[in-house]
């Protein structure tokens, strides 16, 4: 979640600029929000997510209390603006589908309104911390009993590990300038090369090779196809960057120990705090068959866990068609309504970010935030 | 622009609630917003274009200052805090492309953020006001000269002259049971029912004619399929929405006497009050050619004016392209810098709206608001 190591982060770098007084101190809003980044990556979002900052109050805003909830509904926005909070962290982003008018029409509408006549900032992370290794979805494994847990789709790196975009690679041969060669090459900025003898088609030759960005590649090829013969032995080649071990969408657990179904279905209640799940079984299986690995996704899992291999899907939504797909593999499936299998996160994430941000400011949960649905 | 009448309504419908004071009076926000429906129905806007309140601040909202400009960029925002407006009418609507943020990153985004920190609302009518009787257009064709003018686009009526969206007729012969018939289709709501002895294919017959709703209308249908016979003579022809006379895109100017195309510069500068217009001179043409007919449409007219066949076209821009169609078929044209053609009517508005609202409120001018391109 923080960096991407574990829970609780040993450096934790200093928030640039807060500001002390007496109940708490306050901290600058954009040096929150940095803070926020650092603590986990918006660029773990998924593209088609709508993260970071939404509503902005006129600047300098500073914070002193943050508010975290799952939903931000009109009743937790009063509840906010009740208990003085600064800055509102909603999971699920308030804005998703774009405005063309803020009016007091729609209840989406009226939030922004009540939010900047009060001056309240909101922000949402959303999937960014579905995807962060101590996130939503690890903090929902934890119910499941100890066992081994790896993204269905790992996140990739935000950056690559080394320089440059491209690698670059031809062969010349002693006919050949390769002092000019190597010297124009090496003139292009941004630009690391290696040369080493090769010996191809039975003759002694240089290959070269170098990493370069994409602004240098076409420097380095505009300069190689005066050449025809070097340019014709030319394989450009992307960098791919790396996939992150703890990071993506959805997890595989595996159990150290595999449990009955009823067993499950009594731990996942425990650690949701909920007195009722809705279970389908899978085809052929019984409250006693074993559950060994469990694939689960936060929310509305449908899409992530489509095709997972797995004794059980846990999520909190997913579509009638869906269900009967995975029961008709045998998958038994557990549906805990979407936000359920999120918000019991914001515990955490109140302890995670107290540490992260040195107490600095005042972290406190909605109480008034839940699922709509419940069973009656 | 009014009613569809003339420029100063006779019978001005009382705005409903007004709060008298000592300087002006107030209006509610939501009666001031009827009573500009009233002035120009934002029904006559074009289907892509984002019209009426698009900031509102929580209500209950009153307006003491209306505050009119033809472009809200930041400075134009700044005046109309300073002057205390309570409500914008933007001509140009500062928010069109849908926003997924209200931060301070974006002007129009800081627009927003500054109205509702101010409560201040913003209204913009847009191509509502192009296309009403008494407009922006119509505005703009006032410098040209005496001459009748018609809408290039004409609009189509906001409601049908008559009830009901559709026409259904059948005939019935002497064996059917017309007088069960016509119990059942009169039993339906919403439908007005005529019938007429008629002579078909020589055999004398009654011929049922009646108007509906689309509800209606299947139930109709519902009834009639259950007799073959008459199902298969039944005809279903939908109403149309009629053509108006003086509202639309665009205006097709016919001068009771042409001048000389130099002549025109000259008046369109005069009523635009510009030192320097931009002309394209048509395929043959001298700047004594004859200027009979003018096709103009404020803004920005490339699509309104295409293929129209005049003397002049006069907009505020045109792309390159369409320019040089325009030339090619010996058309000139005249651009005057897209709200340049446009801002001039407010001083109209300002009149028009004070006699609609029986200057109750103060209405008051942009002074900082101009065009952001100047001929140096």
């Amino acid at each position: 979640m923080l960096s991407s190591a574990h829970v609780v982060p040993t450096s934790v770098r200093r928030a640039p600029s807060w500001i002390c007084s007496s109940s708490r101190s306050f901290m600058d809003l954009k040096a929150l929000l940095s803070s926020l980044n650092d603590f986990a990556s918006l660029s773990f979002a998924e593209s088609w997510d709508n993260v970071g900052l939404l509503v902005e109050p006129s600047p300098p805003h500073t914070v002193n209390t943050l508010f975290l909830t799952n939903d931000l509904t009109e009743e937790v926005m009063e509840e906010a603006l009740q208990k003085k909070a600064d800055l509102i962290l909603s999971y699920h982003p308030p804005i998703f589908r774009p405005m063309k008018h803020i009016t007091w029409k729609t209840w989406k509408e009226r939030l922004v309104i009540r939010a900047l006549e009060n001056r309240v900032a909101i922000y949402s992370p959303h999937t960014a911390y579905d995807a962060a290794p101590q996130g939503v979805n690890s903090w929902l494994a934890k119910g499941l009993g100890t066992c081994t847990t790896r993204p269905i789709h790992p996140s990739k790196a935000p950056n690559y590990p080394t320089e440059g975009t491209h690698r670059l690679e031809f062969s010349a041969n002693h006919s050949q300038d390769l002092d000019k060669v190597m010297s124009a090459v090496k003139g292009v900025g941004g630009v690391s090369v290696t040369s080493f003898p090769a010996r191809c088609d039975g003759e002694e030759q240089t290959r070269v090779s170098l990493n370069c960005t994409q602004k240098a590649l076409m420097q380095v090829l505009a300069f190689l196809s005066q050449d025809r013969q070097l340019y014709q032995k030319t394989e450009i080649l992307s960098l791919e960057k790396p996939l992150l071990l703890h990071t993506g969408m959805g997890r595989l657990c595996t159990l150290d120990e595999s449990v009955s179904l009823a067993t499950m279905i009594e731990r996942i209640k425990r650690h949701l705090k909920l007195p009722h799940l809705r279970l389908a079984l899978g085809v052929g299986r019984t409250l006693e068959s074993p559950v060994k690995v469990v694939a689960l996704c936060a929310g509305s899992g449908g899409s992530v866990l489509q095709g997972v291999e797995a004794d059980l899907y846990l999520t909190g939504e997913m579509s009638h068609h869906d269900v009967l797909d995975a029961a008709s593999k045998g998958i038994n499936v557990i549906l805990c309504e979407h936000s359920n299998t999120e918000r019991g996160f914001l515990s955490d994430l109140q302890e995670m970010l107290g540490v992260h941000l040195e107490n600095k400011i005042n972290i406190i949960l909605s109480e008034t935030d839940r699922d709509p649905l419940r069973v009656v």
